[in-house]
């Protein structure tokens, strides 16, 4: 397109695109992140799992592996400008991951996620992550030894809560017993998710106009040392939701720690028919 | 794809997908509406609508006609279960259109809207609308003759704002003079949008997945009387935004209705570069 | 107090109170009120009922009888300045009377009630309603023969919601049948509320500052015609709620319609202990 | 009153008042608090300071001295259980203090102050705080040295927003030089405010129901070492507000620290006319 075509003006990653591309609700990658993170590692129903694997992701061979992550995260894209106005760089998010194998190797997949900013839902469908808006709510440490603080050490009780439409989706608690070599393990694996954008063209609404699995790229990855402990997950029923079929069978550790990292790459791994 | 191919069970007009298909966040087409309107017909700078105009639309010969429109919808799929579940079926709305020349013919295009709802978000961006979420309020009648309505005869005034991220983006008012024939005159042409999805492979960034113009199409479209009266319109900046370059220059009648009709076919008119 | 005396210059009818007495977070009364109603007369566990009435009030001979009501309000103060900024103006609310005998006479109390905007929530602590924030929804109706607006007639169906800190608290359905000559009854005795404003001294948190029983006063009020029809609600617990101790044991006819008053006059009953 | 007598058994610190006591929006005192605070020390117009001065109290000989202050919130009761329910402890808050002398002793007193939740809004109107719901925003630090995290050495930047009913009320940046060894000076001296709640009966709507000077009580505080650094700070005008009156003619230096303490107790300094 050269330079003085008709549109070559209208600038930004995403809509809405003007002239001058400030108005994109997402700014253009790279896309730094920070965050402070409740895990609990946990296993739901195998056949429920299956079910929610994406088209060429086999199940794992530890049946019914999730885990259910709350975040509170800070972000914002190069430059920083973002950070001094933390209306458009702060959101909080939940969401659960299932484990599978794609072509032999451990993954992880995204069948359920909330977040309560719009650049973070949208982000989030960029990335192949099926975002909806939420409200979402964590404990948080604030460093000093006082009764409303909940610190770091034995025996620090922390929950998170998770809703949507008025309606209590997830809770979580972690009861800390001390720091976690490792770390937790259900989330771990690469991410693959599926890109999704539908057509609206009568006759088509099924053949979605970007339908493709992708495996989600980052770099410059930081992380605190890893509180862990005892933990509980429910995840309750409400309408227009499905996550529940994710429900925990068997509930395995908790984890709580900060996480940092910068995201300006996907690979396509196949189109979906 | 067979019944039995690994995927199939995974179904959902938009993600979330899932086997249900309950949990897609926008329910498959059709989608049926009904709102109260404000509108105001306006002229901002020729130059910066000339700017907004998607590629292949041509400037309007009437030069920076414009029109900019508060809706509370109340919204709902085929059966319209949502309907008894008002946090899935109302939202608020404010956006602005620019007129332009398609092909020769009169359309408008809509380069800035918000809506308070995630579900409207996202039936926005598969329509083309580069919505982002906003706070939007209206006077309302209630159709009592006492002190806080404003009733519909001369004289009545309504008010209308949309922010976003804690900032005022836009303030309406409308002085009610009686009743018009022919209502709202720049948002009447046939609404030609920008479908736009963008790539997050590294080298691609400028390369959307989707990026098409298309017209949208509607059905079994129904009006109220209309009122129409003197106006108020400001358009204010904020950080992030640029809807502020089409401020008024000059401003026209305003109007307030109550519209309703049903979307469930879009005409793409051409790929993008 | 004499004009030159200092403090004499902090003007508002309640905090905060300011040389201009703009910033006052309630504007001084009377208060105008119109608002869409859906109530639903029901009675409840008549142990539960009478645990909740003020010092002075005796149980209603009719054993247990309640309403529930849900109302999206506009109000304004004298000049209706507030009209034309409806962020200021409107708000949407949810509560249960309980009805009982003051003296011999039939009253309702109201134990329990949400709004979703801070001047809505003083104003009703100042009338003695123990309001706290919510989130409410109720189907509208728009006027319009289209799929989306569920009309007036028969088979007409509205729900409604209300949800606090992202759990739902009350689920409520209408199903219209016809017009209504009484409209409801169990919430059209005289409001007896208790105004009750805590200490924070050491050794006197028991002894509220101000804690009286009052009747409200109301004046120009207007009706529209009254829908009716068979009618649902539920209320759910909740952490740090009570309200669902008054879930309905029998549910009768449901309620819909416009009303309108204005208020600037409370009767203080007694003094309680 | 007997334990037998009626209303004996509605128990609660607040309305509503129940059998169980749980219902109360706000939960008996003690109150524990931890919170991240960014303060700018600075200077308004005499005049305007001296006009919201309550009654008795004389403006600082040091004319014009304030602080605006933002605080990141988590409070409980007494056993914590609010703990782990965030959505009940946690809030943002953002308030200006002006400087005055009592009996010739420095205090502060706080005009203007918004909070985003309601058990805070009554919370701070029982101490005096003439608080209104409101939306806050600050940039954290998370510990770790990624992109997203300011971190807390040297050229560290810090922002924060204040805005309410969608107009944006305040704006504050710091940009961090190093520690501190003193801390905010404008907002140390105690805190004295106006515990006020109006009368509706006709005729008596200026002679408020409580009306009283107040000294704030705290116990078992604690501070983090204090970032000190350069700050802006911007007032914005908007309707229904006047803390625009005490926009900055003089920026001091702008402060970053954690700090907690438990309030159980009030002063009541003088009854006012």
């Amino acid at each position: 397109m050269t330079e003085g075509a008709r549109g070559s003006r209208l600038r930004g990653y995403t809509v809405p695109r003007t002239p001058g591309g400030r108005a994109s609700l997402v700014p253009r990658p790279p896309w730094h992140y920070v965050g402070d993170f409740m895990v609990v590692d946990y296993w739901a129903d195998p056949e429920a799992c299956r079910a929610l694997l994406p088209e060429g992701v086999e199940p794992h061979p530890d049946a019914g592996r999730c885990a259910a992550i709350f975040v509170e995260w800070q972000s914002c894209s190069e430059g920083g400008e973002e950070l001094l106005d933390p209306a458009r760089s702060q959101y909080r998010e939940f969401f659960l991951v299932v484990n599978g194998l794609l072509d032999g190797e451990e993954v992880t997949t995204c069948p359920f996620i909330w977040v309560d900013q719009d650049f973070a839902l949208a982000r989030g469908w960029i990335q192949g992550f099926p975002k909806k808006l939420g409200e979402v709510w964590m404990t948080r440490t604030f460093g000093l030894d006082v009764t409303a603080d909940p610190g770091r050490g034995p025996g620090a009780r922390y929950g998170a809560t998770c809703s949507a439409r008025g309606r209590l989706l997830a809770e979580m608690t972690l009861t800390v017993e001390g720091t976690s070599d490792e770390g937790p393990r259900h989330n771990a694996p690469p991410l693959v998710n599926v890109r999704h954008f539908p057509r609206l063209e009568a006759g088509r609404h099924d053949e979605p106009a970007v339908h493709e699995l992708v495996r989600a790229k980052s770099r410059d990855r930081a992380s605190s040392e890893v509180l862990e402990g005892s933990a509980t997950l429910k995840l309750h029923a409400a309408p227009g939701e499905e996550h529940d079929g994710l429900a925990p069978v068997r509930v395995g550790r908790g984890y709580r720690f900060t996480f940092g990292y910068t995201v300006d790459d996907l690979e396509t791994v196949r189109e979906l028919s």
